[in-house]
């Protein structure tokens, strides 16, 4: 695993620095230091409320000197190419031999000059919105692993989908459960230092990035918890989130909701849909490929009172009849009982004499 | 628009040969002769039994002399790069500067000797499976449209959604209507001599090629009739078909089946669900971006004896309620008519006080 030097400069703290603090949320033992010299000598618990003593530095040595061999690039920045100070700093990085860990749509290792320094340190540069060379095409090859696989879906984009899969991670673990992340998406590739953007492949090979995340997740855990894109609904990206479903092939769904949002992302236009609809077609589309039930439902209510939070999930629970909660202000023990009771229900039926045991499954008891 | 040089080398008439097939069925017109030294001397209707007296030559410079202007490949050749007969052909075709249709997956003008000699020559290079650059992304743009939009949907892949859109559209103009093609895929975009591939381009941008397409459609139109890709239920391209849907953002639909098929296309483990279930799914999962009612069912009966063909015709229209036919084997009347009377009560919808006119049409009448 990498040791991150995460890249903020200006911005440690700001909405812009997102990607960076989900990193340090959920994979602070992999970050070394923060880079944002307006921020330096302050450290990631004063600026965030969490990250401990993660230090905020000034420069790439002192980050270096912290540990740190890697440096995370993961601020938006605007479309068409690299800003001249990130491109020098990341140069800076790649003669010192640190790696680079990039989210950005520009490719560093597709610059000959950063692609040469990298080539004479030694150091690698992950382009992570690069798609892997040689995908396949989807074909339900999911259905071969006799693993448990749950798939964040949600009522709209950027609404919870991934932090409520890395907390459900949490729960089943404390709970002895090997369960394990597969990562569709920047920030959960940074976590876990593997994974493809399933958005950034060309389009006829949606499903089978989604299936081949799924199945390397499955390696030495028995739930995989595949985090989920986008929406069945939104209008520029439900194309991803139904080659997601249909290349994960879950036999569970943790439904993602934001009750104060009246309509989709950069789609003002369109109102979303009452959270059981949308449930309901999530099932229905999938169903033809796969049973699927929906497990659960993850409300994020960061923007509601704490009363106002408490009743709108004890209301989603109610109409939906689903265990409810928000997996970060709350608590995640509703989902992970959940999903602890459904895989063993379900390993249940697909051992006993009606059920279909998978192939994986007769391989192993032959 | 081009004149083409058909290269079908080794395989005109065959299967392989598919692609130049339909173009030379759908757009005889722009074809001067198919490239074939194997079948020279004939003609594209005694080898087809369509295409009347287009030749077959056996050379570059006799296509030329019979009026070619552009090189078309659009044969199937394995993955891993252009064979080197073909590419040596192409090269030629370059030479005497014709230009290059290509719809294979490598892209011709990627090889910097072929596009060195087209530079030279003048010859224009088309990938069509290339990506436009500076795709948006989806965000229901087509709503601003005045224009009656359609789009093919099917039960599976590859089962006559292009074809039976090329011929509603001879048959509404027949009817005195404007109606245009808008070309999602290689066959499509050769026979139109533009358009995008839109399961090539990068997975966000799928509805956003979808809508630029049908706004381009658009203009001179009044009915736009887009080509639908494979199926919201295919394990492999339903992320490309529900793009397509939610970036067309049809007013109706053309529900395209095989009755003989009993599995989804190289995927033998899925069942396809009855044609009913799968309209319902369609209408439920676009009618939350915009109401979308399903017009016809276009069945392909080529496999079957004309007698079950029309058995089958006459049980999925009872089945389905609406207007069935096979648009090949027999009469696109019954489509044609639904989709003038469809188009002519939706407008009268729309115009009526209690029907909310369209931007494009108030901007129309200010």
């Amino acid at each position: 695993m990498p040791r991150y030097l995460i890249y903020a400069q200006d911005q440690f703290g700001t909405p812009a620095s997102k990607t960076g603090n989900s990193v340090i949320r959920y994979s602070a033992g992999h970050v070394a230091a923060v880079l944002d010299s307006t921020r330096a000598g302050r450290t990631s618990e004063e600026i965030l409320g969490y990250g401990g003593s993660i230090p905020v530095v000034s420069s790439l040595d002192e980050g270096a000197r912290h540990g740190a061999d890697s440096l995370l690039v993961g601020i938006a920045v605007a479309a068409g190419g690299l800003p001249a100070a990130l491109r020098d700093v990341i140069r800076r990085s790649l003669e010192l031999g640190l790696d680079v860990w990039n989210g950005l749509h520009g490719f560093v290792s597709d610059d000959p000059e950063l692609a040469a320094i990298a080539n004479r340190t030694g150091a690698t540069i992950h382009d992570v919105r690069r798609p892997p060379a040689d995908l396949p095409v989807g074909s339900g090859r999911v259905r071969e692993l006799d693993q448990t696989v749950l798939l964040a879906v949600g009522t709209d984009a950027n609404i919870g989908k991934m932090t409520v899969m890395l907390q459900l991670r949490t729960g089943l673990r404390e709970r002895g459960v090997r369960a394990g992340f597969a990562p569709t998406g920047q920030t959960g590739i940074f976590i876990e230092s593997w994974g493809v953007c399933v958005d950034a492949v060309v389009a006829d090979f949606i499903a089978g990035a989604s299936e081949a995340v799924t199945i390397q997740a499955a390696r030495d855990n028995d739930i995989i918890l595949v985090e989920g894109q986008g929406s069945i609904l939104h209008p520029g990206y439900s194309g991803v989130s139904l080659g997601l479903l249909h290349g994960s092939l879950p036999h569970g769904l943790i439904a993602c909701h934001q009750p104060s949002r009246a309509t989709f992302r950069h789609n003002a236009w369109l109102r979303i849909p009452p959270l059981k609809d949308v449930i309901a077609l999530h099932e229905a589309i999938a169903n033809p490929l796969r049973p699927v039930r929906t497990i659960g439902v993850s409300l994020n209510t960061a923007d509601l009172s704490d009363r106002d939070a408490r009743a709108i999930i004890e209301r989603t629970a109610e109409e939906t009849g689903l265990p409810t909660t928000d997996p970060v202000r709350y608590d995640i023990t509703p989902l992970a009982d959940a999903v602890v009771a459904f895989d063993r229900e379900r390993r249940a039926t697909a051992a006993s004499p009606s059920g279909r045991p998978s192939a994986a499954r007769r391989a192993t008891t032959a």
